[in-house]
């Protein structure tokens, strides 16, 4: 462990300012320092970024396929390692370090297939119609390509599938893009042992240098730096609204806007239907409790607001109750998350109208248990600041009226997920609460509870602002692909000028749309 | 004809500030006023759409496509007096209008067929596979949905195909998101009749009350507060980079930023290599010429830059000199841009190092003839004025070696589109040139010029900024209709609560993709 930026190839000068991975159950300084880049290392990084692209973007996507391939064995080379300086730099437990780094090689390899498949560069060609009057058709052939240089920040809740070569990166590279990474402060260990893996299967796949660099430092300083740079092209980000809407802002007024994903806050709301709850309230208490405690609540799909029956919720709180009454205390990613997390539901709790039904009780520093709060609907619609997001395991129960419920719907702001738990009767009445939250959220869930996100193909984890910087994308899933990408047409082109994907003879055979039919 | 806006199936009071369209052939006033709406006015258009999205986007698609083609009828039902205002307004021949009217209705019933067939809104089908370990699958679907109420700006240089019921209305009226128009000052009168179609189309189909309105007034004051609602989702305009450019700056400082599809400016380089023009500089000359001057050279396609190979332009110049000097004049859409053109042009030929091949002559006001300059290399490099679209018959012809000209092409800022003359010799050491062109473009061209974009599947009419403000995107052909959608998934969704389109019995019979296969 050296603690300095991978920049290109080479490493970073170990001078300069530097600080330490906190373990989060211990409070112990880790070592080594890890030393932020100056700005002739962020400037270089960006410099080999855009000197790859024209080559790395050229390459065959078997090529680029085979790459991903290498860093997921790369990875999975270093497992144990991963495990070990995870555990100690974020608090989650090794099962769960392993997990995820079985995520992030699966990712790898669901892109590396999505390349082999190939229908996702959406070739299109149209054949010419020299007779056609009054003017002739000329022949138009397209199909997605990169943007160009992307910068991902790594997420502080997902060291492994959101970090170094999670989603974002394993995205933007499978497209063509090259990637420089910013670390996050609270895992920089974890972070130095996956570039190390995916710079080794760059050097082994003859990779040019500058495809991938990850920078340490200060999301302000060298995260601003990289996001205002000329030749950086797209931004992923995980993490809070107020981060996230600093880079939008940022790439906003550049002279060149560029597109900013970023997955920022949702509270995912939960409504649990008259029937459902009727029915069987001690096991949607359990399910619900499962959810809001999964990983310390520090999911971006926690459900914060659970909408109840007016009249009918005394059973499920009183479930609700006993359970996390015997919840152990969790330890959270940092101390920062942790003082955030007591503030937000001490707020909570200190609105009018909000009754406590459990507070987070003052543990070990580091330390958390769930939080529950309820008020009436009325005393939602009126307090905007019972909207905002208590990242970790927090919710707010909503109990109202079938009016009023909508009502809480129709104010909600955009959401990653919405869940609904019904009774066959109770769907059967439900269009209008249907209506609404599939035009708030991203994701629409019966009878289930948000956490858990499948990477596939038809996964959306993306919503409305402000749960995203921008709807029309989701950040895990093949569609992720699209994100970093732009459709580029060739207009009578000669064949050995054309990309493999779209010249007549398919030698790629590839899924296309063929004058206007799928093929 | 009114003079007043189109506010839900109502119009808009007739008092306030109004402005008269102006013949720009006669300089003719041109009755009746067009009357401002009021705050009031603007703010009830917007309710009325967020009223109609809920209902209109829920209608099945074959109910829009219907919509779409009743546009279509209603608006050939009055082609002859779009034909008549239209040269009145717009100074276009008859025979442009009559074609802008055809491309128009053909542009919606390619709409209308998109939505037929089905396949646009990427349909996704996993099922779920209880049994998996060591966490069960869920079945998830997922397809593009619509964002919401969009705003069009319409075009002053396309008074049909990319104005009132042009390529962004058609396209966001497809995927179902109710649609405001601004009107554009140049043409209101041509905007009137077709507003009246679209208005008759949406009644005979049953459409809710505010799926489609019209405006008059300022773009500045009345187009700003449209961009600033919060229930506008979306944004469509084509014009000057000022205009769009204020408006993504208004988008993004929104509490809940919008995207904004900005066609803007664009000079499409033309690249003639040795073989070619060697081979046939006349025939160069000629279709250079004829793409320069087409519709008076108004076109966002319009061949702006075009390099030459040092010591091999003497032919071709003398040709294209003695093309223009034939040149009749044109009558331009507006004094504006009338103006525009000959301080644009005037200032060109001021630069050092540039020669006028030929000026822009002074006619009568309104008029205006060909310009062409000619400047070396090293003087384009170093003068970034002579970037700048000269928006009209305008063009800089660039001499230079084949490594001068490949930097050139480096230089330049994102182009709607790139065209390349040459021999097969030529492009079999073409690779670097071809590379950098297809980073700066969205659509490449071959031994053609730019002029003339096919409405189509495969058609790319966008590019990297500034040419467009988001290179990810067209505005012309069926891909337009994913600028107004977003992905939505259903996760363990009952058969009755999925739209007809991720229906496991695959109601309508369209193209999806079921388990990661092309069905």
């Amino acid at each position: 462990m050296q603690g300095t930026s991978f920049i290109g190839f080479g490493r970073g000068s170990n001078t300069g300012a530097s600080s330490h991975a906190v373990n989060p159950a211990t409070l112990e300084s880790l070592e080594p320092a890890y030393v932020s880049p100056s700005n002739e290392e962020v400037k270089k990084a960006v410099e080999l970024a855009s000197t790859a692209f024209p080559i790395y973007r050229q390459l065959p996507a078997a090529t680029r396929a085979q790459f991903l391939r290498t860093i997921a064995t790369e990875i999975e080379a270093v497992a144990d390692a991963i495990a070990a300086r995870g555990v100690a730099e974020t608090g989650l437990p090794e099962a769960r370090l392993r997990g995820e780094t079985g995520r992030t090689v699966g990712q790898l390899r669901l892109f590396a297939s999505m390349l082999d498949e190939g229908s996702w560069v959406d070739a299109r060609i149209e054949h010419a119609q020299p007779e056609r009057t009054p003017i002739p058709k000329v022949d138009i052939r397209s199909m997605l390509r990169p943007l160009g240089p992307v910068v991902v920040f790594c997420a502080s809740n997902f060291p492994l599938a959101y970090s170094v070569a999670g989603g974002d990166t394993a995205s933007a590279l499978a497209v063509g893009c090259p990637v420089i990474v910013k670390a996050h402060s609270s895992h920089p260990g974890t972070s130095e042992i996956v570039a190390g893996a995916v710079i080794r299967a760059a050097q082994q796949c003859g990779m040019p240098e500058g495809v991938f660099s990850v920078l340490y430092g200060s999301g302000v300083t060298v995260g601003g730096e990289l996001v205002k740079h000329p030749a950086i092209k797209a931004v992923g980000f995980t993490g809070s609204h107020k981060g996230g809407r600093a880079l939008m802002d940022i790439a906003a007024a550049r002279s060149e806007p560029i597109p900013v994903y970023a997955e920022m806050s949702s509270i995912n709301p939960v409504v649990i239907l008259p029937g459902a709850i009727a029915e069987k309230a001690s096991a949607l208490a359990e399910g619900f409790y499962q959810s809001l405690t999964l990983g310390v609540g520090q999911f971006c799909t926690n459900p914060g607001l659970l909408l109840l029956p007016k009249g009918m919720e005394t059973e499920f709180i009183a479930a609700l109750q006993e359970k996390i009454a015997a919840a152990p205390t969790g330890t959270m990613l940092n101390a920062g998350i942790c003082k955030a997390y007591q503030e937000a539901t001490s707020a909570c709790g200190a609105q009018p109208g909000v009754t406590t039904i459990a507070s987070a009780q003052q543990a070990a520093t580091g330390q958390a248990t769930p939080a529950v709060f309820l008020c009436d609907a009325e005393t939602f619609l009126t307090s905007p600041a019972l909207s905002d997001e208590m990242f970790g395991p927090a919710s707010l129960l909503i109990s109202g009226t079938p009016e009023q419920l909508l009502s809480v719907a129709e104010a909600l702001e955009g959401q990653l997920t919405a869940s609904v738990h019904g009774t066959e009767a109770d769907f059967a009445s439900a269009g209008p609460l249907l209506e609404i939250l599939e035009r708030k959220a991203g994701r629409l869930i019966f009878n289930g509870f948000p956490t858990g996100v499948e990477v596939c193909h038809s996964m959306v984890h993306g919503g409305p602002y402000p749960s995203t910087s921008d709807g029309r994308s989701t950040s895990v899933g093949t569609m992720a692909a699209y994100r970093f990408t732009r459709p580029v047409a060739w207009q009578n082109t000669p064949e050995a000028l054309l990309p493999d994907e779209l010249k007549e003879s398919n030698p790629l055979g590839i899924p296309r749309m063929v004058d206007g039919k799928h093929l």
